[in-house]
């Protein structure tokens, strides 16, 4: 249950959070406080004198709800803003390679618009004897690189050991899709300050990626950007993965958290990386993570999806060309005949 | 298999044809013939003399296939261009309820810059006991519509005794998902020479709508379009079908024929229609087809997906604007800071 | 809603069917009545005294319902049950190659304990261009085979304009999954007096299913057999489709058609057919369907997952066996230690 | 690569092993020896000579692979033996709930012929604020009760911090579906040498859950189980998971490791466990592990897919008697009327 507390009745906010707390959970967000299992006959006459509005049916996940948080989240780093009205451009290599390469890959990504280096030291890997990263030395690179030009660095971390050194490195800490539901790691992430980059898992629900995010924030961490990647259907054989748009919107109605895609993974081929990224932008996304490389056939890993510099730029252009025509005003209808 | 001949031999083509026609399928596009069945040593030497480039490993519906016919195919109607550059808008009323109501419609359809008007007649319904569409009278109301807005009609097929008798009214026949692998259906539209809308099933892969296609190409006609509307994956709490717009640019890879998006039956709720649509012209889509009513609340069907009418213009005048910008030069380097 | 009427007011049955008939659909079924689109309030004073019960939340399919229909429906043919207590063996090959053929594989299904002989004579082919049947050739062919044998046709009927003919032929029309959702040909079967066999489309729902069922129901056709035969899941790289035996106890719930399996389309390979047949009456099907073929190599149609004689007959014997262990009484516990 | 020494040339095997150890990964089982990212040109010709076969095409989860280790894995705990020819009932309840509790459990479990108890003493929860498990006191519980019914633990890792002390208490370590890919878990457990028993993520394909297990051998463990648990597909309105019994004799024929099936987890509903359990041991799995509860509706967790004792020793009665059923020879083709 969600209450709203009517203006100049502030102080019942505390009273509500002394009496429930300990035997229920008891989030404050400015005038609204959620309490989780009761109902209002749970409440004395002096709180319901207080209070403007009462929601029922408040799902699990009720820190990152819009009905108990409603205006966006604005994920801050150094050089970036996630959310809101900002439109964020993310790229790199898939794995950091060499402090040359990622070098190079930054000042690649820089030139297209990116404000944020991704690059993996360490790599899920579907198999035990595929390359799993350079690991620290790898992160080093990375940072470099990311500070060479201005840049945050964005990277994975699958270990929930690894939370403190990889903290070091990164600005912002990405969860890979088959560790959205790696309990002990979401809170392990959801006790440090550092701003959570979460991907939609294979199959995961709306809700479930919603609940994803509920354990990173019931830790106090709230900076929290959630990530559509695609999900696995019926067919693969032409994408890698079924990019599902439509999961925009719905998050953005649900949660305050802001909302990226990856066409890079759902796509699986370059060829199709590219529409796939603008449909993100088009559907108001509010960035985009891509991965890039100077030499797709030799890349470390996940060359099959990486764009070249060029294609790179040239989709970053159109990607923010559409941003800037999706949130102009509406024109009076174009007579163009398109 | 599929040879390509050499300028200056296409006297080959007819040899080729009369060759094989009878025991194998030909097919003879330009200077390509596609042979079915046979490889390269079935060939005579005159044969190799005249040929160019010899294509294997060709798909089965190989008459929809850019090998055999790598131009873009235009499905031309009286008012309408889809396919090649053209960005076609189609709208309309999910079911047609009455002559006043359907010219009503037609004039919102008309206003948002659509050329063609869909509406249903005759409605494939899950229950037998839903409404089933006003038949002929519906037709005839559509048609009147669509004519005094000189707007081309778009309507389902449900039925091949039925084909002979809307082919009196609409422009194009659109086959629906449920009906993607009713080949007596695809076989009888395939005799006419009316364009066909066909639309993927709910769980057809891309080979199954190629395939599908091709059993109207079969017949002999070549106008068809496809339509991306939703498969049916692991989620559909908030959205009715997944939208895989990823299929887009798969399909416009593998066939000629025009692509186009319908964001209605994918989203399922109206508010989550407009960023699909948006993302639908983004992905590189030739058009849209979508529902519209002026009220959602009584329409006899699908009004939890309808756009109301200045939901309509609205989302037409920014998909115009998109797909603007998506065709136009790609400018240096936007230094917006969107 | 139904209402279950008292014993003794049975003439209430026809006042009420008098009374809404032409407005609403009503149905009857002993002492029950499903009157569609009313609530109680609708109800008058001496119909509200004859009642015994009144059961809302009826789903749209409800002559397939148990609510309405408790008993098991058991379809009978010449010489087959399908349904209640009878288990039902149906074998034969995927198409009718010859009339030679179709008598030798006529022999063998019996030879297994098979009382229906399956083959088909009107294919439904993913491609335009593959074999697709022998038409009423083979029908003649697979009559007469079955004749021998004292064994009850299944065909598939795959056009609404074949329905005549086919009935000539056969004791039960088969619907393929493709055409689950044709609806002209549910209505077209409906209106015989001839059994049918409704395959599962490889995306839908139980509540599809059940609503295709309807349509055959609304036509008059009450002899109904369900087939789960696999759906379309994100795997299929060994399996062709998944095989959904959950499905079978759920609608053995809410339906009282009997429900088969057919292991052959799911397995997609000879070598998984057995075990999944197997599972398929463990779960407690009331039949199954298999294809066979004494050369699947040379098949005409899915040989790869025909089984071959012998492996057919230890596959039947083993799950006569398996019914016969699954619905003897539970013994003491096994102190086996198997 | 896999070679397959000469009998009598076994000399060889340490010869390639120390060839190609360092730079390559070596696996030896009996005269089979898999060398990772070679050809058959990489050998020399003495050891060609000593060769009997070499087969190419090895799937990345070598270790795991029938093609290097061709008979059968036979897990072994105190009390049990799980694959080969042996046929395993593991059960208990979801959570462990109280050390009088599980004790009872664990009487039921054992009534049914089980050897294995499972319980959960750390809960993956997909909300943070619902019951997380009694932790280590759990553990010792569990154990408890284990031991006074002469049983063997089974119970869930699901933080990798927790291996060394949840190894003090249990027989088996489970992976449960959502952490299939913790890939830092798998290595953890990877280095113990207690069976681990893993579970199929809801959309593991199959080729991903034996790429899981190999994690696990990688690091030297070898007592794996795999466990079917139902997959995501697109309809869970009366089950919880689609169960996907066609993927047991499918990793019968491609992994050595046993097989088993987990109804309550797929069926979710207590009244479809008992098909669905059945329907596991008909298609082969190697054993079952279900959910019991003496008072569902007060369980702590999952209480809605338990079986009540009595459910569940009449389910157990007749898996076993079909279990014998299935392995028994076949007898002469049974002339029963079923």
């Amino acid at each position: 249950m969600i209450v709203i507390v009517k203006a100049g009745h502030e102080e019942i906010i505390d009273e509500i959070k002394n009496r429930f707390d300990g035997t229920n959970e008891v989030f404050v967000h400015h005038n609204r406080v959620a309490i989780q299992g009761i109902t209002e006959k749970d409440l004395n006459a002096e709180e319901k004198n207080a209070i403007d509005l009462i929601i029922d049916n408040v799902p699990a996940a009720v820190q990152g709800s819009r009905l108990f948080h409603p205006e966006d989240t604005v994920v801050t780093t150094a050089h970036s803003k996630i959310g809101g009205d900002h439109f964020t451009m993310m790229a790199g290599p898939c794995s950091v390679e060499s402090a040359e390469h990622v070098m190079k890959m930054a000042k690649v990504a820089k030139s297209g618009g990116a404000t944020i280096l991704r690059g993996g030291a360490f790599k899920p890997r579907t198999s035990p004897y595929s390359f799993q990263g350079l690991g620290e030395d790898g992160l080093k690179f990375l940072r470099a690189a990311a500070d060479a030009y201005d840049m945050d660095v964005l990277t994975e971390v699958m270990d929930q050991d690894h939370v403190d050194m990889i903290a070091k490195y990164t600005d912002i800490f990405q969860i890979g899709a088959r560790n959205m539901q790696n309990f002990s790691l979401l809170k392990a992430v959801g006790r440090t300050n550092i701003p959570v980059m979460l991907k939609r898992g294979m199959s995961a629900t709306i809700d479930d990626i919603l609940n994803a995010a509920e354990y990173i924030a019931a830790g106090g961490n709230h900076q929290i950007i959630i990530t559509e990647r695609g999900i696995r259907t019926f067919d693969n054989k032409y994408t890698r993965n079924t990019l599902d748009l439509g999961a925009v919107p719905v998050l953005q109605k649900l949660t305050h958290y802001p909302v990226i895609v990856d066409p890079s993974h759902a796509a699986g081929h370059t060829e199709f990386v590219t529409p796939e990224a603008l449909a993100g932008v088009a559907v108001g996304a509010s960035g985009l993570v891509v991965e890039i490389h100077d030499d797709p056939a030799h890349a470390f890993s996940d060359g099959a999806q990486a764009l070249k510099p060029n294609q790179y730029r040239e989709m970053a252009a159109k990607a923010f060309a559409i941003r800037k025509t999706l949130v102009a005003p509406v024109e009076e209808k174009s007579e163009v005949s398109l």
